[in-house]
């Protein structure tokens, strides 16, 4: 057996619910053994190392920023502390690192160098919404961000739509949180009637709310405002 | 706004690991206000509950049986407790409920209903697996159980095969776990030399492995036994 350091996938809060509504206890045990971090945003990772309660002063741990400020080509630089024995962790920005978030390329330099590769449990918007919408759970595809051209975004939408009924496939996508009200007026103008969409916002937030209704039922809703709001949307 | 109760998706452990290393302590707080619960098997869901340490006799409880054992047709009698004001939990019996597992129809009448869906975080072998190989989580498909029969299996192994390399989309997939060394053998005499394959098994417990490797290097692999444990697959 090599003598390398364990690389720790750690999920962190969705926004500002309380720690232990959404994180095992287990990982904040986890934290106080770990003094290297990739991260995807320095500022956000040391937040949420406070708000864990973490016993290290928090200016000892080492922090490499991972994602979009970042080159790959860096990545070997980073995964040396693990090469030489040490514990490392990987924050995401939100919920899941390496799920609709950097760190999986990261995390496949580690594969590569058989390093131990450990995630822990957190949360995920696509499974918490999968699991309320009440859709099929055996079989679904996350697709991430639609075009956002707009014929492009519709074809996509029907062509989810035909996947979701032909294959009784759930298709989850997301949208940046400033432009979903747009694409959610484009999902009831381009899909028909009967489809059902799922509509999950501020997931294991105070705010949290998520309903599952035909689109002719959408098209009568006229309350929920999905503006800047964080959000995951499901057909199914 | 209607004075029913509120449905909570409650995830259990993977096995036999500790509680406390996968489930957040806000869930076993939760349990202590539901006394209804719809579970696909009633003998695991009371040792859960025990083991979750919940201070209520369990024996005071109402289980529903959902799943294999139980017709669509009762599920307007299992949601009754709902629309008359008190809360109700869906236990799996393993991970999160609905995914790849019953619930998702008891959700959909739920939310039919207009009843309160709260999905709560826990352990999914799909989500821990698609952390853990490096594969690309931005986009990704869970196909649950492939077909048993030989020939559509190698089929259905190479469709997906191509839809990871031309879509750039992580391919999931699972195997009843005394099946797990056929299908694993039929990857590896099936796919492209250089295609890439997660392997993940018994995750959450402490035997647990997480192996990402080409085709060509996993044919080496001699030690790595998958029989009768659970295990999910990803090509990426």
């Amino acid at each position: 057996m090599n003598k390398f350091g364990t690389l720790y996938l750690i999920p962190i809060t969705l926004g500002e619910s309380p720690i232990n509504n959404v994180i095992p206890e287990y990982n904040n045990v986890l934290l106080n053994e770990i003094d290297v971090y990739a991260v995807e945003n320095i500022k956000t990772a040391r937040r949420f190392l406070k708000k864990a309660g973490i016993q290290k002063p928090i200016e000892d741990l080492t922090f490499f920023e991972i994602g979009k400020r970042s080159e790959s080509s860096n990545y070997p630089t980073f995964i040396k502390p693990l090469l030489e024995g040490k514990n490392m962790g990987i924050l995401s920005e939100a919920g899941c690192p390496g799920v609709a978030d950097p760190g999986a390329e990261l995390v496949a330099l580690a594969q590569e160098k058989k390093i131990k590769v450990v995630p822990l449990v957190g949360p995920s918007s696509i499974l918490l919404s999968l699991m309320a919408s009440g859709f099929n759970g055996q079989s679904f595809c996350f697709h991430g961000y639609l075009p956002i051209e707009q014929k492009q975004r519709v074809n996509k939408l029907k062509e989810l739509e035909r996947n979701a009924f032909r294959e009784k496939q759930t298709q989850l996508f997301i949208e940046t949180p400033f432009r979903n009200q747009a694409i959610f007026k484009d999902i009831l103008t381009s899909l028909n009637n009967n489809t059902k969409l799922c509509v999950a916002v501020d997931l294991t937030l105070f705010t949290e709310e998520i309903y599952t209704k035909s689109i002719e039922d959408w098209k009568k809703e006229t309350k929920l405002d999905l503006n800047k709001r964080p959000c995951i949307f499901l057909i199914g």
